[in-house]
């Protein structure tokens, strides 16, 4: 199976549960559901819910249990990207070639739409029936994860700033959720303890060299692929990998970082070749 | 015991378990944590939890068992004002007599220090082990519950809408949330079906009273004790009781709700007096 493929499958087994989710909710006013669809719905590589479905298969040779994390994560991650959008927050008009949420619908149903998919997210993530993983994800999105880090992101805007406060600041902000949906999956699959330690070493390396690669495709990527105006981070005086290091060095941390999430999955045989190629992928990507 | 005894008692049992849970976030952002602490810590009445905590006294003599399910329902009612203030929903400069979060440390840390009270919630939340819980709350806050209604209420701004959707409205916005802390206390304390019944009937009516008395406060309040401006629904242009049925028939309605909140508690003895007394105290309270 080709990176793509293994992607693919996963996009689909998370969409079509995101989809049977959102119908249920009955009792929602149209324009929310109208809203969560325009933004769940836009196109997302899902690589989340890929790293919370291969963990579980890894571990157990079976995705299902992990579906509903998956989802939940999913989610979360949809929610932060519509309240990092908004006018006061990053102020950005496209999101995957399309107006953002809070254009097409205002920001104040842009505001509660994300309200409303991190507490569904809970209501999702209770069907995995098993109370570390709804303390997992969490932390992993609060205070001291994605939230965090997204305050951090705010405050070292047009300042200078330590690669080790950006390292810091992005294993918060992107790190952190990447890092959950692997624990996810190998805690419902119910990976012992030396299988957990390193899907969770994987997952860190892999959300370090694709933030990484993330803030290199903002400097040399295509505006078509990536449904967004390039150099947006350097008009927003953010620092970024290439800003700190140049280019070539950058170039070289993402690759260290994928080799490092791949070797991490050392203590496992062709079960986890899914994950190996998933590494190399994030930082060939082009979007 | 008096109300007021009875609220101090169990507002001050969730306000240390709130400072801890809020102390023990080490490793957020510092601007984060105060600007969390400046919205929970602003003087509430701490209705929510008084009635997660007193439905489980009620049921097993024994508050503690509820007091996660009140501070994550505290959190979430305290995340939720944070929004509704916000400029792009109600827009308002003051909440208890302070200035708004937004007006202190701008919008886009209000957006984050909401989205991280919510967040966290669930983690707190998921303290009280039970994910018959979780999924109660999730629903209550969720899209059939407070932020569906709260997209109600956008929608029905400088609009007539009827008496029926109104109380829809209200069952939703802020309804749900008074109704499932009622309901995680009972379910905490291991109700049985009938005692659970009642106290749901208790904190529908409950809901429904507390809606109606803040709809007259908001006409015939005074300023200083409501801590922000009187007029501010008609201003809006908002719905409400006294204006879609005038002043003498809304406080008629508001008895009859309070009237039967205290009936649903029929099959309770003196060990529910606190919840009756409670039932007059949200019609006759003056903020």
């Amino acid at each position: 199976m080709t990176v793509d493929e293994f992607l693919t499958e996963k996009a689909k087994k998370t969409e079509r549960a995101l989809a049977e989710h959102v119908e249920a909710w009955h009792d929602a006013p149209d324009i929310l559901r109208d809203a969560v669809r325009y933004s769940l719905f836009a196109g997302g590589k899902r690589l989340r819910p890929a790293l919370a479905l291969g963990a579980a298969e890894i571990i157990s040779g079976d995705d299902a249990v992990a579906l509903p994390a998956a989802c939940a994560i999913e989610m979360i991650h949809t929610y932060s990207l519509i309240h990092d959008d908004l006018p006061a927050m990053d102020n950005d008009d496209l999101r995957r070639g399309k107006p953002t949420l809070h254009k097409v619908h205002g920001e104040a149903i842009a505001i509660l739409a994300g309200d409303a998919l991190l507490t569904m997210a809970f209501d999702v993530l209770s069907q995995a029936k098993d109370l570390r993983v709804i303390q997992e994800v969490a932390r992993a999105a609060g205070v001291g994860g994605m939230v965090g880090g997204q305050v951090l992101d705010l405050q070292s805007e047009r300042k200078a700033i330590s690669l080790d406060q950006l390292r810091h600041l992005h294993a918060c902000k992107t790190g952190a959720l990447i890092r959950v949906s692997v624990r996810c999956g190998a805690l419902l699959a119910e990976a012992n303890e030396e299988q957990f330690e390193a899907l969770t070493r994987f997952g860190e390396h892999l959300g370090l060299a694709f933030q990484i690669a993330d803030d290199i495709l903002d400097v040399t990527g295509e505006e078509d692929l990536l449904g967004k105006p390039i150099g947006s981070d350097e008009a927003k005086q953010k620092s970024t990998y290439p800003a700190l290091v140049g280019l070539d060095r950058a170039r070289q941390l993402a690759d260290e970082a994928a080799n490092s999430a791949a070797e991490a999955l050392s203590p496992f045989g062709p079960e986890a070749d899914d994950f190996r190629a998933l590494a190399r992928f994030v930082v060939e990507r082009h979007h």
